[in-house]
């Protein structure tokens, strides 16, 4: 006997869409909701409803963002002639959780994957580029930080070429990826044979 | 430099209230939900708002459903002589999955826990133990399928103690609970031992 309420289960399904989150937990979720206070449903409600309205992508590094240009980009502490090439605004939080990173950001939203039917008109490259043509000061350094598999290579790789085809006369922009390597805190005996690699090869003198 | 939008700052501490959902999911359920249609967030939003105004109780199991009597209590195929005790309207929804029982239930809505001020009053007790006192027909069987730790057991103790106490003429209530034991396609190897305990103490003739 199916008991379960049509208002439940539309909650279900929602949560069922979300990733990562299969259809126990999304049922967990759900009966944990029946019993969360009015007040507290509304602000979950308007706070997803508004996610869209409430932001905007800045014009020139399209990161997702209460204002353009966003707070990065209008900082006059920032190195602009840096520019640091992420496929989404959640890796720019993760970069900026380093507090080691003082350049700009290039927010492509996505990846070249034409299994996906992703092609390079898609994604943000094509305002990659224009601002590498116009931008004052001019780009010095390009670090790629897309995502280490197949489609961020890939990515990475199409963006160079198209650099290197723009023929900027007078500059040499340095092309630089992040380190592959063992995260912090590995184990060197799980590590896959690919990350391990990457570590020889990029061995460092102490 | 703190870079997330003020709107997916709020969609990241609604999910991060929810059970079992960490602030690293939360923020990519946000960041995914930046790139989903208007018209899913606003059904979304909607399946939140209304999860509550779209159900009831049924008046006499307790249980969250569409209407009162819900579908179980009123229908005509159901045992109402055995009534299922259970903590949660979703531990029905795992019993009726099995398909093994034709009786009926009762939702307490929570467990005696006095560590956290749950009191015998603040779940449906009361109502449990009416329904026994007037229902025809007469009660003949509690099954208690209360969680199996400590406020589950101390939850059904209680109970029965009450039931006891209510001295029904002319008429024996069977009370009994779910059997313990190794759950299907566990390992004996790493059952705990209180659980291998009941499997014993409960083993059965082939």
């Amino acid at each position: 006997m199916n008991v379960l309420p049509k208002a439940v289960v539309r909650v279900i399904e929602s949560f069922a869409r979300l990733p990562g989150i299969g259809p126990r937990t999304a049922q967990r979720l759900a009966f944990y909701m029946t019993h969360v206070p009015q007040t507290e449903l509304d602000k979950f409600a308007d706070s997803v409803r508004n996610i869209k309205t409430g932001t905007v992508l800045c014009d020139l590094c399209k990161i997702i963002s209460d204002q353009s240009p966003c707070s990065i980009c209008s900082s006059p502490v920032r190195e602009k002639s840096i520019i640091c090439v992420v496929e989404q605004s959640s890796d720019v939080i993760a970069l900026e959780r380093t507090g080691k990173y003082k350049g700009s950001y290039h927010v492509l939203h996505g990846s070249i994957d034409p299994l996906n039917n992703i092609g390079p008109d898609e994604i943000y490259i094509v305002d990659l580029l224009r601002r590498i043509r116009i931008q004052k000061p001019r780009v010095r350094e390009i670090i790629f930080a897309t995502n280490p598999n197949m489609e961020g290579e890939a990515t990475a790789m199409y963006i160079q070429k198209q650099i290197l085809d723009l023929r900027i006369q007078n500059s040499e922009i340095l092309m630089t990826r992040l380190a592959h390597g063992l995260p912090i805190g590995a184990d060197i005996e799980y590590a896959d044979e690919r990350t391990l690699s990457r570590a020889l090869e990029g061995r460092r003198e102490y």
